[in-house]
């Protein structure tokens, strides 16, 4: 297959190039060093990256940065990054990618633990988060030739407690590489509308 | 109790001010037609209402406008809609109406039954609920004072159903007064981060 992966240099993207790589083509995207060259949070961007990307089996969005800070500290400008990156970049890059896949490809959006087991700061995220997987049931009954639409939540990974421990006290952390199963098996498997937990 | 109410003159804002009005001081807002002006897409309109507000022991909302469009149809402005009025107008509801709060106050948002159940022309309405769920289960770790949040996700409103019935097909409809039952729940119950489906 050949699978356009937004934001592989980030934690969960790296690995998730690791597993899909070994038997797939991809293509990156991203604000750096990538084959193309998209924002997220800028539609105009995903669209021109699309544009120059011509037809693929599958898409997969491994990116969305958030605002994080505490609730009562989180300003309008963090609000707006919130749902402009993680919420509607995700929605933008599916809604627009789907054009470009071929018929039964899949699209592969990232949500996140927190969207159930919230943490302080995580406001922000975990919005993007229950929006982004109601978002992937909704759109799985619509989608038009046999495109389905699947999205994977992932624990804080392993990788990440350097930096994330402090925010994360008590919660398990997941090696990125069994977080990139969760990918394959929207990828590679059949189903449309779910939502991997990978905790 | 003294509660503001948001969406008083809805389907079912009408149910929860008749359910909580029989035993609580009613304060209605909207943008017609209630004691104070509000438009919940226009965070400067909330700040305003709230400033001539006072201190109340309740904030609830059964407002939130969506995008309502086929998958493919829906256009960057109705998303824009979605997210600022159904989503961010709630959220931006709470966080300011917080400080208005006395200690030990409750704040109840509206979701939906299209967070876990879509329907066709229903993204946008699954997006915003999905958004609402998982912020009222972030801010329910954070609040200060003692201050509740939780959301109501109604079911398809037998009252609605003139005009909805074509998009709710095989779906169950709920009496108004029986969804205003969990709106009672969380004003008048104890729990913080529940989110009461009432299908």
């Amino acid at each position: 297959m050949k699978i356009l992966l937004v934001g592989a240099l980030g934690t969960v993207g790296s690995a998730v190039a690791a597993e899909l790589g070994r038997r797939h083509e991809i293509i990156s995207a991203g604000r750096q060093r990538a084959d193309l060259s998209l924002d997220l949070g800028d539609r105009a961007s995903i669209q021109a990256a699309l544009d120059t990307l011509g037809s693929v089996d599958a898409i997969v969005s491994a990116a969305g940065q958030v605002g994080w800070a505490p609730l009562l500290e989180m300003t309008p400008e963090q609000w707006a990054y919130t749902t402009a990156n993680k919420l509607m970049g995700q929605v933008n890059l599916a809604l627009l990618g789907q054009a470009h896949l071929r018929d039964g490809g899949s699209i592969t959006l990232t949500s996140g633990i927190l969207t159930h087991q919230p943490v302080a700061y995580g406001a922000g995220a975990s919005l993007a988060n229950g929006g982004i997987e109601a978002f992937v049931r909704a759109a799985a009954v619509e989608l038009p030739r046999g495109i389905r639409i699947n999205a994977v939540s992932p624990g804080v990974l392993a990788e990440s407690m350097d930096d994330l421990a402090p925010f994360f006290r008590g919660f398990q952390p997941v090696p990125g590489a069994r977080v990139a199963l969760g990918y394959a098996r929207s990828v590679e498997g059949g189903e449309t509308g779910k939502v991997y937990e990978v905790y």
